[in-house]
């Protein structure tokens, strides 16, 4: 009813796959640019929902506008499976987005579900005026991921949550008021996050929150400065050749000069914090210079500054290289927050600091009705268990670089592939239209591509501040033959797009 | 280990509980004051989580400041049933509070878990850029309860993120910005909802948001004005007589000419809205005059502000006449925001309001990651069969009618006994010196007599400015031989406190 079959044919010249269902366990399997789609044995339940078409209308009639669905012709999810989403149809596709960056260790994975099943037949909600063992053994082992002194957890709900809440702690602990954050960077939609979210596309008309001071954005692809050896990622920009001497980053130095500004001319002499996410998620997988995060925090503790890293996206392995996007640039923030895949899509977020940062909360009352409740407690604790024991970090790296390799492939093949980036299962393809001018890629034009990959089976993410990025933020257990597959559809894609456009 | 035994025992000079042990279904049950215990076959698990100690040192060690747990032998929970909680020794409590009034239709409710259960099996999460059934379906039941034109509908995770939420779109809607509220209302602890937050021990040093402004508090028993006949409540104030003849409210007019010195001296002509909970929670269950919000909302509609109704903790049938605390009140609100008992438990919370306002959102980019997913949402459509099936709205009125008339033969009983207040299952027992003063009793007393109770094995919320109100918003499938224990319980922990007093 939708999906391929529902596109129109004639504008697909150049339509290249060899069967349109793709779903279930079937043999016919999709087959993109001669890459077959990976087999999964699995066999989704029959839908039992309501109907695509009531969907849209309870959707128009019920739900706000702001919800977008993005793709021309809206996916219908059902279920889940490791990497795999189904659709009321049972077509099985590739999920490289993971619910925004959400499911981390895979769709319903099975000891996370056990493990939550079995709380929730006990206790599903209390308050923490009591005690109940979840928050606890969950707390202890958190802090066990994290170096000294981060050792307290403050739970709440969501991402927005954490965030504003770290950003009063910042303002409590150093009794300053001022919070510089990055350009193009997202930390939530409450209040006060929406004061630091830097992308004007999600500004409402509304007075923004006080004192708060956004800096050039280090994007070493970009920005106003950027080398061939700035990335901490297997794939560097091509565009600008680095003359730096080993130890050296003219472009960190000259970010770091704009960070100066704002000491400068903005803030009064001491501030309250810093705070930046490690790779910027909703911003399009941008990564600094790798000498930048460490600069910039010795600048803000020499104004009385904390310094928080938002791992809302970056977290828990992701990266490959390390647990956490902080240890990456070899910094230790006084403040982390996180959320997203904190307990693989079940909602919770949290802050960790340090015990004097902490001691702020003392000062007056303040709770979380859901905060830390037992079955959040239970799976997330349960997440941490699994990214060890199917060494999903490792994973990440191995994954990761080689599909970072693979699609650089595409950004040398294609001139509307303006660059690829990131780290681990942490990506970000730009599109241009064309190298030079970096023109982000028409809107009309992104949305065809985006479309294609989805009917061939894949989904992407899409963001950045020109809505011109494919993100890649898929499950963590997702393996180098899905790679392999979701790359050959990218390229398709883009192949048809261009055939159509001729 | 903790609870009655480690009381100490000689200070418990008439300690009038028959046995003990009063865990899982033994025969020999708490009896208090010649009431027994409710019988209940359930028999909790055993325990097998990490000790006591050990849990409170995690605390100290790995869990913010900010978390108090008030009881001086803080209860450690292990297992909830109904309106029952088990800790990790097997006793068994009679839970009054639900978890700050959010285990609406009793803990562990086998339906609802069987709902969320069959979701998870299938797919936890999914980014809302798809569409998936569960929150279409839930859309389209949950504005079904709710009447024209509240029609549209925001998933969020909590109450604050609804309330923030719900907040811009006021101010988006009508251009305005200043936003009215009454003093000891909780809305939250974002950064916007904590400026409208008016109680002062919430506040920490930090700017307050911009553009709020408190009015006098219409609560009848503390406040400037009151009389016998103000409330929608069984049970009434004592202490003013009241003179007004029927269809008149000389207490409504007093605190209605409060909201207009807002009007003359704080705001400009035009303001974005007004937002009241129905009945005060973390307030301690205050009511108002019955006609204090209609004329409110006049008024407010006639400077051009929008009126809000926080049904956080009124909402789902707890009042017992009525779904809505607005509609006990004869008002349409033009934004609803619920989150706590909407699923029982499960993290989520709702703005609902009109197709016009709505479509602010469409104004920018909003998104909010876990908002609406698939397992809240199927949660919270089980929990509105549940309500409809097991007539828990018609439970709360008979059950809670007959709690609040047994109550108030306690204040007719103590002098400490100040105020019995409340509606449905939605109630407030105000401890003071003395009725004549009405000095908040000071915190050790009420502490005290709260620790008694649970030892007896019930379980009050505590709440009010003072913190010196007993909170009863328990499940909502509470039966009346509960409450005749609940009050037999309460009862015999004043005697206990004033005979050791004495």
């Amino acid at each position: 009813m939708y999906g391929l079959a529902s596109r129109s044919l004639s504008k697909n010249k150049a339509l290249s796959t060899s069967f349109r269902y793709f779903g279930q366990s079937s043999a016919r399997l999709q087959n993109v640019g001669g890459v077959a789609m990976p087999t999964c044995d699995f066999v989704p339940d029959k839908y039992e929902g309501i109907s695509y078409e009531k969907a849209l209308e309870i959707r128009k009639s019920h739900l706000a506008p702001g919800l977008l669905t993005f793709y021309k012709k809206p996916l219908m999810v059902n279920q889940g499976h490791k990497q795999w989403l189904y659709d009321i149809e049972g077509r099985r596709y590739l999920d490289q987005f993971a619910g925004i960056v959400t499911v981390g260790v895979g769709h319903c994975h099975p000891k996370v579900e056990d493990a939550v099943f079995k709380q929730m037949r006990k206790l599903w909600h209390t308050t923490n005026i009591y005690l109940h063992s979840p928050i606890h053994e969950y707390a202890e082992k958190l802090v066990s991921k994290l170096p000294d002194p981060l050792k307290v957890c403050v739970f709440v709900n969501s991402g927005t949550e954490a965030n504003e809440l770290a950003m009063n702690m910042m303002r409590l602990y150093t009794g300053n008021h001022d919070i510089i954050c990055l350009r193009n960077s997202y930390h939530g939609t409450g209040s006060a996050t929406l004061g630091v979210l830097s992308q004007s596309h999600w500004k409402y008309q509304l007075p923004s929150a006080m004192g708060y001071h956004p800096t050039s954005n280090p994007d070493v692809y970009r920005g106003a400065w950027g080398g061939s050896n700035c990335r901490d990622s297997p794939v560097q920009c091509v565009d600008r050749p680095c003359a730096c001497k080993p130890g050296e980053c003219a472009a960190s130095d000259a970010y770091l000069g704009q960070l100066q500004e704002i000491f400068d001319y903005n803030v009064p002499k001491k501030i309250a914090g810093f705070m930046a996410e490690p790779i910027q998620g909703v911003g399009g997988s941008v990564q600094y210079p790798t000498t930048y995060m460490k600069e910039a925090y010795k600048k803000v503790r020499e104004h009385g500054g904390l310094c928080l890293s938002d791992e809302v996206q970056t977290g828990f392995g992701r990266l490959g290289s390390h647990f956490w996007g902080f240890e990456a640039m070899g910094v230790v923030p006084d403040i982390v927050t996180v959320a997203k895949s904190v307990a693989n899509g079940f909602p919770m977020g949290a802050v960790i600091t340090t015990p004097e940062i902490a001691a702020v909360m003392a000062q007056a009352v303040t709770f979380n009705t859901y905060g830390g409740n037992p079955m959040a407690c239970s799976a997330a604790s349960t997440v941490l268990d699994v990214i060890e024991e199917e060494k999903l970090q490792a994973n990440c790296e191995k994954v990761g670089t080689h599909y970072l390799n693979e699609l650089s492939k595409l950004r040398d093949q294609f001139d509307i592939v303006g660059d690829v980036r990131g780290k681990g299962l942490m990506i970000g393809v730009e599109m241009v239209d064309d190298k030079i001018s970096k023109t982000p890629l028409a809107a009309d034009r992104m949305l065809d591509i985006w479309e294609r990959t989805k009917d061939y089976g894949v989904l992407f993410g899409k963001g950045g501040r020109f809505g011109n990025v494919f993100r890649i933020q898929p499950p963590m257990c997702m393996t180098k033959e899905d790679t392999d597959f979701a790359v050959a559809v990218l390229k398709q894609s883009i192949i048809d797009h261009q055939n159509d456009q001729a």
